[in-house]
């Protein structure tokens, strides 16, 4: 069959390009090896939300004495949690699917194979099944970074090594869990195991968890997990993987923790072999498609979006590069700007960000100001989280006061940080920022007092 | 004693126009006849969030079973909830005052009364002590509004009819609650009572609760609480209270329901008398001083910020005023924009508003095109509230395309309405808010889907 546009991956980039696609009139199929929805959605940001939000309730149940609630006998069952999981994923997966079909895409499940390209376009079978097209949008995704540890393929074949996708199944809570890696995935996780009573340790090879985030805003969140019962080993190795223990190198001494489970979290891929990609001769870059501000890769008519062109790999990013593929294949102008692409850990407190830290403004030479207030200034954050503390902190190009950057740990965070996405996408300068009306009383007011703070 | 400034009132445009005014040089002094902090603060938007707070812990242990969490028992405590609430109270109102004192700003507490005015300035009078000044800010914000009903003083004096500042201290939770008034005020206390376990009537005058919100929001928000338990007599009008009882008249008929406590929520009256405005021939209208858009009043150098100008009687409203008023004062241009200022009711789901409701569009003429989608939309919203529902919808200028207004009912609204504030505020189209890219997975990203809808 003959379409507009082949988009290989199911997942946020593939399917909304699908969607946009279809919307926009062109004759889309949509191909997906595994399940619709892709990682974000059947064993990513969904399912471990799901998870993270349980805890929070458990964690509320536990500790609403000092609030007014007493409860006796809490308990929270892991199985009842996995199950609402997949209930929630289940209902999620097919409101894509349903999307896709009232948009008319044609959606094939099975592994894909580009078989090449001629003057008529693109050819990629699926399962001995023929489609061809003009276009083509890649967005297979990425897959769990797996280092060369010994034992590592055991303990993944053994179930004693996770990754993202078993972790969220798992219907019994490890007494101890190790995490390696102390990113996004790891930092959720190990919130996620915490809360249930799991002894986490996360290690760690840099000198501080959370990438490459606001160094004063993770150590921060680090502080509170460890208060929380987690143990953070930074700068830490690790050099070989048990039948139930992980030796990891700290300061030149091989130590050993026991573990229960082990969770793999080290990064992901991008998912570039394996589907016949090198008979397309797309240039590839650090493992990565190479995409420009179009996401148009080396070859004409072939975009890429999502993880696998490993600009910023969420699925938020993905959504917006599916839209700028399919603007560009339709003719109209739209570029990518990644300057104003939010991130969210959903640890409890949450912490977010979006633009310059205060380490990539000093590395890219940027002369700025910064506005830091504690999370106690906020009347609605004291008066929902007792003991509780944060920061926001915001930056402004010192000659211009255009805000470049926030950063925050706390409350509802991950809910408003898109106010602060919006002021760097908008190019918002400080005197402008403080015209606007922020509604009291609300943690987001947090973002006023670190602008008036400047 | 002569000052630059002299704020009469302490609360949030008072004790905001004080600082401000002390940052910027003036010799100011401000004073507050209750408590520093304001209605706000000490009675008001604070406390009834500490109060919400802790139903929503509860709440959340009462159902937590679906989300894998059970409890052998829950009970909530009132005394501990006002006592926590006080708590918090008590810390806020210290940081103002000490944010006052680190400015500089003499802190007066007692009754104001204007003296006059003459050639140097104006003059106020507490306890004897006099106060000159060249400018004078009037933030002496609102009262609850006492209907002329039968039993109604009789009710105030017994403790059987409360207002805002009563039911904020019950440290029993009442049997029955009656509220008369579904406003905000209204809406938020008859959500907590309901919650902790009051049988809880609404009774309201107009054929709609929530006053002048989009009306489908506020008609879902009720749907919402009926299911919960809280009766809602609309086109209703309360003609007697008695010992323990309230009469209304609805559809010529009167009825009559039994309580334990009634609370007053009919709206609240700007302050304008008591403290000698008089004396100064200030233009009021319909109960509120006049101003301009600086904020200024009939006189020269007397300006009028926060509720007593009756303009928005929102306390982040107050803040802008203030610093509008302040910025005219020290000759720095800047003016009020009322167009997008949010507001919240703190119901769980919360219901929040921003800019042109459908209603208010229509009568103004102004031709518009809505988007509107379900809260399910949303996988955050979805993964965390089980059987929950909500709503979002935006409106744009139908030729421009830009954004005029937003109208929510789900979680988190409260804290991410001010994104589509900021849409409002800087007059984006929805062509620009569509390149915009949103956190996933997230709430907030229900405005992205509705933008989307259009």
């Amino acid at each position: 069959m003959s379409y507009d546009l082949i988009v290989l991956g199911g997942g946020p980039g593939g399917y909304l390009a699908a969607e946009r696609a279809a919307q926009s009139g062109l004759k889309t199929v949509c191909i997906e090896a595994r399940a619709f929805g892709g990682v974000c959605l059947n064993e990513g940001c969904i399912p471990s939300k799901t998870l993270l939000n349980s805890a929070k309730i458990y964690e509320y149940a536990l500790n609403g004495a000092k609030y007014g609630v007493t409860t006796a006998g809490v308990t929270i069952d892991q199985k009842t949690v996995v199950e609402r999981k997949n209930k929630v994923v289940t209902t999620l997966v097919s409101g894509v699917k349903s999307t896709l079909r009232t948009h008319k895409v044609k959606m094939v499940e099975g592994f894909c194979e580009i078989i090449g390209r001629d003057k008529d376009g693109f050819t990629v079978s699926v399962a001995g099944e023929m489609f061809k097209s003009t276009n083509l949008i890649i967005a297979t995704g990425s897959s769990p970074a797996i280092p060369p540890i010994p034992g590592v393929k055991e303990g993944i074949a053994s179930g004693f090594v996770l990754t993202n996708r078993e972790i969220l199944d798992l219907e019994t809570i490890p007494q101890s869990l190790v995490v390696i890696g102390g990113g996004v995935i790891g930092l959720e996780m190990a919130a996620y195991y915490n809360s249930v009573g799991s002894k986490v340790t996360v290690i760690e090879m840099l000198d501080h968890i959370a990438g490459p985030t606001d160094r004063e805003v993770s150590t921060m969140l680090q502080k509170v997990y460890e208060k929380k019962g987690v143990t953070f080993k930074l700068n830490s190795k690790v050099t070989a993987i048990g039948t139930s223990s992980v030796s990891y190198e700290e300061n030149g001494k091989t130590e050993t923790v026991q573990a229960d489970k082990v969770l793999l979290s080290i990064g992901r891929r991008p998912v570039i072999s394996g589907f016949g990609l090198e008979r397309l001769g797309v240039l590839t870059e650090k493992g990565a498609i190479k995409t420009d501000r179009t996401c148009l890769t080396s070859i004409p008519n072939v975009y890429a979006v999502g993880d696998v062109n490993g600009v910023s790999m969420l699925a938020h990013t993905a959504y917006r590069e599916a839209e700028v593929a399919v603007n560009s294949i339709i003719g109209k102008r739209d570029i990518m700007r990644y300057n104003a692409i939010p991130s969210v850990i959903y640890t409890n407190p949450e912490m977010a960000g979006v633009g310059e830290t205060e380490e990539s403004a000093k590395a890219k030479g940027i002369s700025y100001v910064v506005g830091k207030v504690s999370m106690l200034y906020s009347g609605r954050f004291l008066a929902e989280n007792e003991g509780g503390n944060g920061i926001c902190k915001i930056l402004a190009e010192k000659d211009s006061g255009r805000i470049i950057g926030a950063h925050m740990l706390g409350a509802y965070v991950s809910e408003f940080i898109i106010a602060a996405g919006m002021m760097v996408e908008t190019e918002m300068t400080l005197s402008d920022a403080k015209e606007i009306v922020f509604p009291h009383p609300t943690v987001s007011e947090i973002l006023r007092e670190a602008i008036f703070a400047i």
